[in-house]
């Protein structure tokens, strides 16, 4: 079931509902005002990701402002973008079992889609999917770059791989996904350098290997928010996924160099609910509002009041002296700790300017898990 | 949106789609089973907690075997199990904010319907409520046994704001709520019951002093999974409000004593969908397929197989050489770390018997955070 929004258009921001995800539209607009004019002028294009936002409405205004498509990690992820309007999806992610690889086939006649590998079984599963289908599906191999996840290596393994792709009637071979997540959070500026050039430098000797093969890499996408820069300016990468920029949260607030050109515009609204003790106050935003795996929210604007735990439906904050005007009924701005996850709890945005709701934006693929 | 389901009634196991919300109805049948012989014949019956299974299918088999009703921790949840069936449900929180209220007093026209307060100020705001709806809502007022979140400290606290409701014409003292969550984590068997024998000796004497106020306590409510028999067997329990105990989760699988008496019946249900190393497998159930705020899920019935680390999608497996038969595509059956997280983030529960799927089950009150 689909919840019922925590506010109208038009309300002033006293009157939401709590706990309720909002969206501040001045910064939101100037964080995807900002990626646009770093990717303006270069031959690097925005492919923003939706694994953040989950809503084709978010998606619709990076591609005004010159983004390719979206990035998506899963195939009912990839619908709900191309329902919503987006005619070009990478699934940034393999995809394995039929009933997905059907879908994503099903989905190549409706919009440009395209998905990563990073096994033969799977391209062969792929291939006879996209042969039944009568589609021609362009496949990336995923390389791996560091993040200890999935992917072949670098270098002789993609090759093979891709002559592989290359091989499958209904495939296509387009490219490389390199994506170093883990390097998106090392918070010395210098520490996340070496180790986005190392990527680099994979990718680099990999594109090499393959043109020797006489195979092209049409795309190479990769790149989060804390590193786009540098693999905009690689030469060999063509996409940046970042996702987290338009929103940001304490996570990436708390690294360092130029992730910090963004602000943050998503807040989790809270309200005190109980105020039991001078030094303690109770919000009604615990584990179901906010995801505490990166760690704990940030108390914004409140000086002095600290998000210390999270039991299931409460947010138990600690009021230091300073702080202690802090009533029963007030409402609390929190910045997530991880803000992926966090979208992930909500179907609506409320997207708000100048003290009132300006905007209900739905989630539609808010728990598209599959 | 609502989510589609992973699957169909009657597929066998092999074809649900993943990552998928199951039970195993057997064990969860005998759950249920065992909570319903140990309370059978006491004066204490079962409010088994919707914040854990968020779906009214789940409330009315234990109302079936007993249960007085549902508890829920927000009104969305209360107007999701009164419109499931429910016909009694006791919010065991403190509603703050008109809208919360309004929809409260409202829903107490549609079924019997109480609430817990902790503050003077949020009393006024529901009697004012409760009028304008021509209801006299029974309130209970929560006492913080130990828990360190919301409540008024027991004893003459809890007797001045019962006395305050009392003089309420719009609503009506109805007793104590009394949750030690804390406690019931506590793994040392002897230090949990500890715990709880300070829970119920200040909820007696808070009774007692009641008492000789002429304020009956016609119900004390409280205690979990962990502790509910020592509640139960109190004299002064009237409700015992657990709700894990149905589903289980790993968390609570390491807890010492009585809450072994439950079997796990919930699992996430998860494919391989990446084998890049004989000592790593990646499986498609990540940081919004399971909720990792009490440590990673524990991988059951494959020998040598550990699930290390989240990200948002994608869960990376140790694989021991035990396990290294584990090939791509194949499902693993994952314990979550915490339960109730981990439920909010779906919308179906399949529920399987004899390998095959016998029920999908909504959850309606998924993401019912308001």
């Amino acid at each position: 079931v689909t919840t019922r929004p925590p506010a109208d258009v038009g309300m002033p921001l006293a009157e939401i509902d709590t706990p309720a995800l909002v969206v501040d539209l001045d910064a939101y607009e100037q964080n995807l005002d900002r990626m646009a004019a770093s990717l303006a002028g270069t031959p690097v294009r925005l492919r923003g990701h939706a694994k953040t936002h989950k809503s084709p409405v978010v998606a619709l205004h990076q591609i005004a402002r010159g983004a390719v498509g979206a990035c998506c990690q899963k195939v009912s992820e990839a619908e709900a973008m191309v329902y919503g309007g987006v005619r070009n999806v990478l699934v940034s992610n393999e995809l394995v079992g039929a009933r997905k690889i059907a879908r994503l086939v099903a989905l190549a006649r409706q919009a440009d889609v395209a998905v990563c590998v990073d096994d033969p079984g799977n391209v062969r599963d792929l291939d006879a999917a996209a042969r039944a289908f009568g589609v021609r599906l362009p496949v990336l191999v995923e390389i791996d770059v560091g993040n200890v996840r999935c992917g072949v290596a670098p270098g002789e393994p993609a090759v093979t791989l891709a002559r592989h792709v290359e091989a499958q009637p209904g495939l296509r071979f387009a490219g490389l996904q390199a994506y170093y997540g883990r390097a998106q959070h090392i918070n010395e500026v210098d520490k996340r350098r070496a180790a986005i050039e190392g990527c680099i430098a994979d990718v680099r000797q990999t594109i090499d290997l393959l043109k020797r093969q006489g195979l092209a890499c049409e795309t190479v996408s990769g790149a989060g928010t804390g590193s786009y820069r540098w693999e905009a300016a690689s030469g060999v990468f063509t996409e940046v996924q970042a996702g987290s920029y338009c929103f940001m949260d304490v996570e990436y607030g708390l690294v360092e160099g130029f992730p910090r050109e963004f602000t943050q515009s998503l807040f989790v609204l809270a309200t005190v609910m109980s105020r039991p003790a001078p030094e303690r106050a109770v919000v009604d935003a615990g584990l179901k509002a906010l995801s505490v795996d990166k760690g704990m929210p940030r108390v914004h604007g409140l000086p002095d009041v600290e998000y210390q735990r999270a039991s299931d439906e409460h947010g138990i904050l600690h009021v230091g002296d300073a702080g202690r005007g802090l009533r029963l009924g007030d409402q609390v701005w929190l910045v997530p700790g991880h803000c992926d996850p966090t979208i992930n709890l909500y179907d609506w945005y409320v997207a708000v300017r100048g003290g009132r709701v300006e905007a209900l934006w739905p989630i539609t693929a808010r728990g598209a898990v599959l």
